[in-house]
């Protein structure tokens, strides 16, 4: 049977438009700082896939630096600033920040001092939305753009984290989006590339991706087709909530992104979940992928308050544009005929 | 009539081999570090090429450490170690250097303390070979892979810089090679990706290709294409030298690159022919490419003792594999017409 991918936060599948802008792409020889007609017709590629992403984002074309990912992002914009943040950030964040702002039972984070703080706009691994303080210094977008109405020029935040990826671009492609004025050393230097905050000839056919993915998104969700998502996100935990009494949906009484459910089923580890739904054909994911493959009681539901036993239980189903009810269906039949087998073994 | 590209130490056109990898990348969905079936068959793509990338460079696939390109890796390898350089090496390397080792008129580099230096395998804008010192501490080799016969196992350097843009792969993705055992700290952090050296979702399609690009360059070059094209350089430089009397090559007498060819002609501006050689239909640059379009005086010829009106008459001309022996004939043809026009002009 046709396997069904639910791990979107994870990674979202290449888009055609994104595809067909990388073929194309892949046609232009030059390098983008050659003056020569070959060079300038690369740097069109990479002006024209920028103004895309910033459409997309709401900002301006200048104030994007592309990298090569948010999290190549987030050490621009976190390194060196002693920056807080709360436990649910991403580890990418995490790493340049003091893990001090409190976060409340419903994964809302409290921020005291937005100038000096750092807050996802939507999380991975429970899809909980956060509101944005006026003056934050940096907010991690990366979930939220594609999947919510954003526009970075109203977000109140000085600096914003994208990736390509998340939204059907390639992966290794992001960007530090930065309002402008605002002091910025270039870590990776010795060129004059991206006005000079980020040097390194650019990944053309990334970023020629990344801008047609981004476009093409913005449009998905002016056509309002991530109600469907929800719809079906809705379905899947209305199915599993009528065959499994013991299973909680964290975040559920929060905003949250459309595609994103959050389940944990006490007494039955994630990370087994996730092998035995593989097995069975599903791609789903516990805590954030983003660990080597690593698996442990995810930090942002412990952040929230769940005890370990709990939070280890935990699993992300994550879904799609191109998931369909049946899928969905399908997947809860499965889930619980394994969740029953468990029980049955456990008792 | 069809242009002419002769700019390939700033990038060269993507191979076939490379189109064909990344094409097959883009229909792979999952994140590498997904545990599920989609994540394996994605890092399968990674570890493939990683294995690729080393046999090709002479390396262990351990040793390999992908990056957004050579210029992260020279952050990633020189920041914050002290190093030595010569003002030969390119921008990339020399923001982390302290100039201090002497270039000879030959384009050739001293390095008296090898453990605390940093010396290229070979001059982008001269093609100039340099002699690697054993226990060197960083060689780029950026413009020597794929052009020469390199082997990081045996060059005695402890970590080395290549790119996937100059051998056919795609722009945006490149690495740092590095001998086991040697300490080094993630700049980009916040996963465990390559080892916890680098941080953040791979670069799959790009890396794909990379893959691809160096297996294919390493069969060509042990095919002997580049024979060919050393000859073609000697044609070009042969026909210039019998029209053109006050045009020197740079570096002639150093081993080079066999694709380069670095001319100055005192009293032109380099930036000037590059501007004249594009409207003829031709690709060449002045100095590197990586400066955002700006043109100076080359710095590396400043540094083999080349006074400032010849340093900043020089043009690079660098073939590819495709290049014909009728392109090189024109170029020459076009570039000497162009020279006699110059000289009657300024008469």
């Amino acid at each position: 049977m046709e396997r069904v991918y639910l791990d979107h936060n994870a990674t979202a599948p290449l888009r055609a438009q994104a595809r067909a802008a990388m073929s194309a792409a892949m046609d232009v020889v030059g390098n983008p700082s050659s003056v020569h007609a070959e060079g300038r017709a690369a740097k069109a590629i990479v002006e024209r896939a920028r103004a895309q992403v910033a459409a997309a984002f709401g900002a301006e074309g200048a104030d994007v630096i592309f990298t090569s990912g948010a999290t190549e992002a987030a050490a621009l914009a976190c390194a060196g600033r002693g920056l807080e943040g709360a436990a649910v950030e991403h580890d990418a964040v995490g790493a340049w920040v003091t893990e001090r702002l409190a976060v409340d039972a419903h994964g809302r984070v409290a921020v005291p001092e937005p100038g000096r703080s750092v807050l996802q706009w939507a999380n991975s691994e429970t899809g909980v939305i956060q509101d944005l303080p006026e003056g934050l210094a940096v907010t991690d977008a990366t979930q939220a753009f594609g999947k919510l109405p954003v526009a970075f020029n109203w977000c109140g935040a000085t600096m914003a984290l994208i990736s390509a990826h998340k939204l059907g671009g390639p992966k290794g492609i992001g960007a530090l989006v930065i309002r402008r004025g605002t002091e910025l050393a270039a870590q990776i230097r010795g060129g004059g590339q991206e006005m000079g905050r980020r040097a390194g000839t650019e990944n053309v056919i990334g970023i020629a991706g990344f801008g047609a993915a981004a476009e093409a998104a913005a449009s998905d969700l002016a056509s309002g087709v991530w109600e469907r998502v929800a719809e079906l996100r809705n379905i899947l935990e209305k199915s599993i909530e009528a065959g499994a009494n013991k299973t909680i949906f964290v975040g559920k009484d929060s905003p949250r992104l459309p595609n994103t459910s959050c389940l944990a089923t006490p007494g039955w580890k994630g990370e087994t979940q996730v092998m035995q739904m593989d097995l069975a054909g599903f791609a789903i994911s516990a805590g954030s992928a983003c660990s080597s493959g690593k698996v442990k009681a995810s930090r942002v539901l412990r952040a929230m308050g769940l005890d370990e036993a709990t939070s280890a239980s935990a699993i992300r189903v994550s879904l799609g544009l191109e998931t369909t009810e049946e899928q969905v269906l399908r997947f809860a039949e499965a889930w619980l005929s394994t969740e029953k087998k468990h029980r049955a073994r456990a008792a």
